[in-house]
């Protein structure tokens, strides 16, 4: 990317120089979400709200086709049904609100707004599930979910939320195990395949797992001031829960009963953020073409009235061409600058736009200009409706290819503390390093550098080796180390 | 549809002898929805719920095809919001769930879950609403909300609701009464082009509207039981909110301020309701093919061996050939009878069921058996591709047809109050009936027969007249009675 023809519009921060307040600038000014009356609750404005349904739509077929079934289940829960699994209960009762008035009256029990839905789904399985033949329970639902947070930013961390869960029953541990990596997979493929962003799937250490699970996997991806952001996470919660709940199935070996193995895995608006994060520059927004609510903005220029009505009538021809085939957007408005336009249309991260005004057309041709990497190139109207999905799917390519590209270069192999404590101070970088898996020398480096494990990458080969920090044997591979969103 | 060959299984209560208990029933069975251990909140299971997002996707695209864009306000709102606009809060506030205690303390303003958005909206809309350029407004809401009845039915009334909620601003009250109109007719094409359910559109009765509109108008539908059911409302709310909430908008006219116009309209899971009760049968469920999730169930009939693989081979030409043209399902299970089957899709209402065994095959046909009709009919194999869509479309119109002429046939004029009791006294009746348009005296109907305005339709002539009851000159036209849901 040339940064001398990166004009910054006035109104967003210096992404160089104050990446927080950019994201929140970019956030607003884009007109992606607001801040509400609701402390820490946010609005998701319409610009938004297209990008999120986009994501929903694309990871929604990809549940069903892996064969889940959407449901619905209440918005509140009993506190009785949240005790019921003690890791569970404690790690979610201090961010449940609480609803303890309805109708006009006291309420015997107070109901908690889901923080997850876990234990409405075990009291409701419960009835369900009772022979081998009700197995596998592959369900999801879309929903809303209240943590009560104390420091919130948009997307990333916000009181209320929206995801989707899923979850699932199996009649053994090895189809839990399967089910928990599928899921995490699906994510995978949402993240690189539609959003562009390429994430590194692993294994949760104990102090960062759901409560309740036997285990967290997630995809960590990093953003592009070198923070890592969890992008999507799956449990195998064994049968911590339906032993807590009591569900019970009849085995296919006669008389036997045993509990069922239970998943659960969600990916929220969170991932909005990382959108934001991965893939944006100083003038704001770029957006991954397979979720841009526009893919392609139109921006007619004519300053004559006689100009004006014939580039219109091409533009016309454009959108019949274009139609069916690219989201696409025309900007006619009259009262407005070709440069002002320009400008929202990068804030708002359109990935390509259409320049037409009457020498193009006397060319034949318009310009598309990229959002990425700001190159300009004049392509023949009669080969638009070719050339922009080719041009959207190369931008697509393009932008999972640097955020790669800045992911490798700022990730970077440790063997000793000082050189681990060196590089985590200087900037912010993805650490490898041995590590002994203990909790307590875990939590020492992340009060002496902020850098937490955010996961054991499965891809990693095996290697001995002493703890980073405490020279204790490691684990047998590195372990992925970073501070995180 | 001729009834000595109506099966009825034994699992759920007869319609004609116990509706109430029969919708229930069907509710159940046919795996709708389900009974939730949370007052008044149900489960809405897979095969309803699937049944849901097809209408949403409908009625998502309508929305967007008429210029609106989904957003999302906050799930809670702070009390005092919700009492700026009087007549609101009085309506809503003695049905709110409060939450009053979150992240472990008592919160200084309780917080409402949102029985209905309207406040959220306006008290955000007023930073976003300054000149004429910002108009209209067009916005809608996909969520949850709560409003905590006593007496809950699955769909039709419950705790916890899903629906959409349509918000609008606009510069003039003719814009307003437009949009108002504009969207109960997108709620009218859903209900009968999309669910087959004949609506009559009108305007309420002052006793009937929404809390804090000037105009309430509706769509009502006839069940089956000849009771009416309220499927989708929009109301114009004037500038009721917007002075309440102080949103004022520079006009065109230089130096004038004045209160936008504003609409909301809303469609629920309710609307699922109403699908049960204007199909189903003795049998079941009865769903519309545009909705259903699946539109031909095929059962494969074959008690060899040998000739189960032919048979089986044949249904994967027809599932290759129906593909991505039809919603269908393969009922291959080994352990379960025909017989078993049919009831099963039966009860669950699929529009059309593809039988085909060994002689079939011979013969190079598969029988296709509607669900409506209980018709059968022999269909060549090599014209299935066009001949079950064409079907799919027949019983949709049928469907149509019938509710229709139900509709008509249990409407009836009355001049006086002696046959107007008669009448409803005697069954469940629409009743056209000329009416004062008096409050008190629609109180003393409601309080003597349980019959309520239900609309003022819009469709009938001017007609002068007395009141049924009062004597008093009517409004101009007759008004719709009936029992209602």
């Amino acid at each position: 990317m040339n940064d001398e023809i990166t004009k910054v519009p006035d109104h967003i921060a210096r992404k160089s120089e104050n990446f927080a307040q950019w994201y929140t600038d970019v956030v607003r000014k884009a007109e992606l979400a607001d801040y509400s009356p609701i402390r820490g609750c946010m609005i998701i404005r319409p610009y938004g709200y297209a990008l999120w349904e986009n994501v929903q739509r694309a990871l929604d077929d990809m549940i069903k086709a892996t064969g889940h079934a959407n449901m619905y289940f209440p918005l509140l829960i009993p506190e009785s049904f949240l005790a019921k699994e003690a890791e569970h209960v404690e790690g979610f009762a201090p961010e449940v609100a609480w609803v303890t008035n309805a109708g006009g009256s006291e309420l015997e029990e107070r109901l908690a707004i889901r923080p997850t839905s876990e234990t409405i789904i075990c009291s409701t399985y419960k009835n369900y599930i009772q022979s081998w033949r009700d197995l596998p329970v592959l369900i999801n639902q879309w929903a809303n979910v209240v943590r009560w947070e104390m420091r919130t930013r948009f997307f990333l961390r916000t009181t209320e939320f929206l995801w989707q869960e899923g979850h699932t029953f199996h009649a053994t541990a090895e189809e839990a195990a399967e089910e928990t990596s599928k899921m995490l997979g699906v994510y995978q493929s949402l993240a690189e395949d539609w959003l562009a962003i390429p994430v590194i799937p692993g294994r949760k250490t104990e102090s960062e797992k759901f409560p309740g699970a036997d285990d967290t996997i997630s995809i960590e991806a990093m953003m592009s001031d070198g923070r890592a952001l969890q992008s999507g996470t799956s449990h195998n919660l064994g049968q911590n829960f339906t032993r807590a709940y009591g569900i019970e199935f009849q085995t296919r070996e006669q008389g036997v009963r045993q509990n069922p193995y239970q998943t659960s895995w969600g990916l929220s608006t969170r991932i909005i953020g990382a959108i934001i994060m991965t893939h944006g520059d100083e003038s704001g927004l770029v957006l991954p073409p397979r979720v841009a609510p526009i893919q392609l903005v139109i921006v007619p220029i004519a300053r004559k009235a006689e100009e004006r009505a014939r580039v219109l009538a091409a533009v016309d021809e454009i959108s019949a061409a274009l139609h069916g085939k690219v989201r696409f957007k025309v900007d006619a408005r009259e009262e407005l600058t070709p440069g002002f336009k320009y400008n929202e249309w990068e804030l708002k991260g359109v990935p390509i736009r259409l320049e037409i005004g009457p020498r193009d057309l006397d060319a034949g041709q318009v310009v598309l200009a990229r959002r990425d990497t700001r190159t300009k190139a004049a392509v023949p109207i009669a080969s638009l409706a070719e050339a922009v999905p080719a041009l959207l799917a190369e931008i697509q390519q393009s932008l999972f290819d640097r955020a790669l590209a800045l992911r490798r270069e700022l990730t970077i192999r440790v063997d000793d503390y000082a050189a681990f404590t060196r590089e985590i101070e200087s900037r912010n970088v993805f650490l490898e390093a041995r590590h002994c898996g203990e909790q307590e020398c875990e939590a020492i480096i992340k009060e002496e550098t902020k850098a937490t494990v955010r996961c054991i990458p499965f891809a990693g080969p095996p290697e001995e080796g002493p703890c980073v920090r405490c020279g204790k044997p490691g684990i047998g591979k590195r372990v992925l180390f970073a501070k995180a969103y």
